[in-house]
């Protein structure tokens, strides 16, 4: 988004690449910093943390780093591409189950390769209900990805040229693997100050991103931040959050007044032409915040059912069915029809009832939804059981 | 939805079929109903009025009845399919400027016709501010409909076997021609009774959906409502009011007490191949309602800007500046990408703020919306313009 030129010749920012920080010391107010010169310090008014995150290994020992890739930036993708283009691989594992490792499945498979997933568990995409969960798993196997699941990785090897990934039924052999675990905050430059950490070691910050420390900031996926519905803690490595995080770190910085709210996990993602969708909590979270959850299921058409074009979409939504308020939501179906899940978002962020919801009135024509859309179409329902 | 079969066998309704209620006597409990077999009279416990909307002519003298056609219903419809099919013309004209004006020339166009549009106002689909107008003209335009705008039309005679639009400027000739000038409720055999019209002769109701007459309700095309945003009185004929208000009608003749809150006017049509969308309020409805508005318009990727199908969304919103307040929002572009002028109705029914619109988490990833969603980023351009 910003070219090192840019930021130095456009906004006079004094840019130090290569340059890392290894140490901060909050009462002295400075930074040591190596570089390719030697160890320095630099002091400062205000300190920004926005260190980001980094994929981890969950323990999982790899030595075949040649074959073996993260992705988490832009040259993480090229390594990989290169990799394909050179080394010709025929198959390649995916060792993971979230956002990331559907992302790459997708990639890799339309690549041409022969993809295969292992993944610890039964339940790819843990942040989802197992319903959902289950219609990607079919969508994968329909797409021609081997499934691997409930397979523990103990090892990553190199072996006879391959990418060796040992499990407790033993190896599975591939031309290579992409890890896709997680990722940790960048804090650990902090774990000696008085910079408090939370969850995951996460930097903790207030609402307008300040850190325990006087004067520093911390922004993006190393900070923690709130979820909107508990109001617990959290860390939430997307993307929307970490840019408005540091916009409002910056403007607080030089004098302003932001603040930023917390999150409710709202995520969204493709999976060949399936897509997937996310607010809230799960029913399971609902139930260990103290909520009495109501959770159903609806399908219904993305579009009026005789126009083409549209099709099947599957509404989770978990209710507190005290009151009947609207606690989360999980879409899936077609591309275009599961980025209403921000009108579930949009319902929280407003802590809205189903009653509500069915009140709203939402844009009807046959090209975009059914009479009732499906927002309303599941309030209905949902009120419905909540009487029953 | 449900066939005269179904009403009777299935649902064990007394369905009288070519049988027209003429009159209403509110105190007698009584309708007065005509029928092949004569004039009858009916008695009931409870009245609903659900006699819908017409096509109105107005006020253009329509002589060339063969070859003129109004569009309300399905049989309407297949009545001009019919006509193109036998009289095969070879072109058309469409005398309106609304939402049914704009479907039916691009179902005329698509079918191989020359379409010509007659509009006596230079501002298509009026409910929309004239930006997003000037985007359906030139897309109008674009497509080879002929445009005729700011034309009166006199009225529609039979001369030489062709109808020709008579114009101040001249007669227009055509094969045949489609009125679409929009809609007035079935109120006439009312006007005589105690029951109490509003806005555009519409039957007076409350939210239960009740009239002014005991034990009568009135729901539909034919009801009056409330808009939410003013409180004021409105004829809106929507599908989805009109579904839910005649399910909350029936729900409380039958002894429930469900209410039908109101309508932010939300509407959505597709024009070819462009989208547009509307809810709430127009500027000039704020002004007039006494709200201090500001308006202001962004233009931004309706996906990540480099992901492939995206397009450009024009979205306009209307704030009250006096303390940030979402009064309406309008939006043109991609098909995909108007549907989110549901987040705009939702925000709306909660009064909220741009400032609350900003703190938003909608769902981010490339094939679905750029990092900041258009609607975060239309809040964050308002925000500043009000500080400003």
């Amino acid at each position: 988004a910003l070219t090192p030129r840019q930021a130095i010749q456009d906004r006079g920012i004094d840019l130090k690449l290569n340059h890392e920080a290894t140490g901060i010391q909050p009462a002295e107010k400075r930074v040591i910093v190596q570089s390719a010169a030697g160890t320095s310090e630099e002091t400062y008014d205000y300190l920004l943390i926005a260190t980001g995150a980094s994929p981890h290994t969950g323990g999982i020992p790899v030595s075949a780093k040649e074959r073996v890739f993260f992705i988490k930036n832009l040259d993480d993708a090229a390594a990989l591409q290169t990799f394909i283009d050179e080394a010709k691989p025929r198959n390649c594992a995916v060792i993971g189950g979230g956002y990331i490792a559907l992302e790459m499945l997708e990639a890799l498979q339309v690549r041409g390769l022969s993809t295969h997933l292992v993944h610890r568990r039964s339940h790819l995409a843990r942040t989802f209900e197992p319903e959902i969960s289950e219609i990607i798993t079919q969508k994968a196997a329909r797409m021609g990805i081997k499934l691997n699941l409930n397979t523990a990785v103990e090892a990553v090897a190199e072996k006879n040229g391959q990418a060796a990934v040992q499990t407790p039924a033993g190896d599975l052999f591939f031309d290579c693997a992409v890890l896709a675990l997680g990722v940790k905050p960048n804090t650990g430059i902090l774990k000696n100050t008085s910079i408090k950490l939370g969850v995951k070691e996460a930097v903790q910050v207030n609402r307008y991103m300040q850190t325990s420390a006087h004067n520093i900031y911390a922004a993006g996926d190393c900070a923690e931040t709130t979820n909107l519905i508990t109001g617990k803690p959290a860390h939430v490595a997307l993307a929307l959050k970490a840019n408005k995080e540091g916009s409002i770190a910056g403007t607080n910085i030089c004098g302003g007044r932001e603040q930023f709210p917390g999150t409710l996990g709202t995520a969204i993602l493709k999976f060949f032409d399936l897509g997937i969708a996310r607010t809230g909590l799960t029913k399971d979270e609902a139930k260990e915040n103290g909520f009495e959850p109501l959770q159903f299921k609806i399908s219904s058409h993305s579009k009026a059912g005789y126009y083409p074009g549209g099709g099947l979409l599957t509404s989770i939504l978990t209710v507190d069915q005290r009151d009947g308020r609207l606690l989360g939501a999980q879409l899936a179906g077609p591309l275009d029809g599961v980025k209403r899940i921000d009108v579930y978002a949009t319902a929280l962020a407003n802590r809205m009832t189903l009653e509500q919801l069915y009140d709203l009135d939402l844009a009807y024509a046959p090209p975009f939804s059914p009479l009732y859309d499906p927002v309303i179409l599941a309030a209905r329902v949902g009120k419905k059981l909540l009487r029953s």
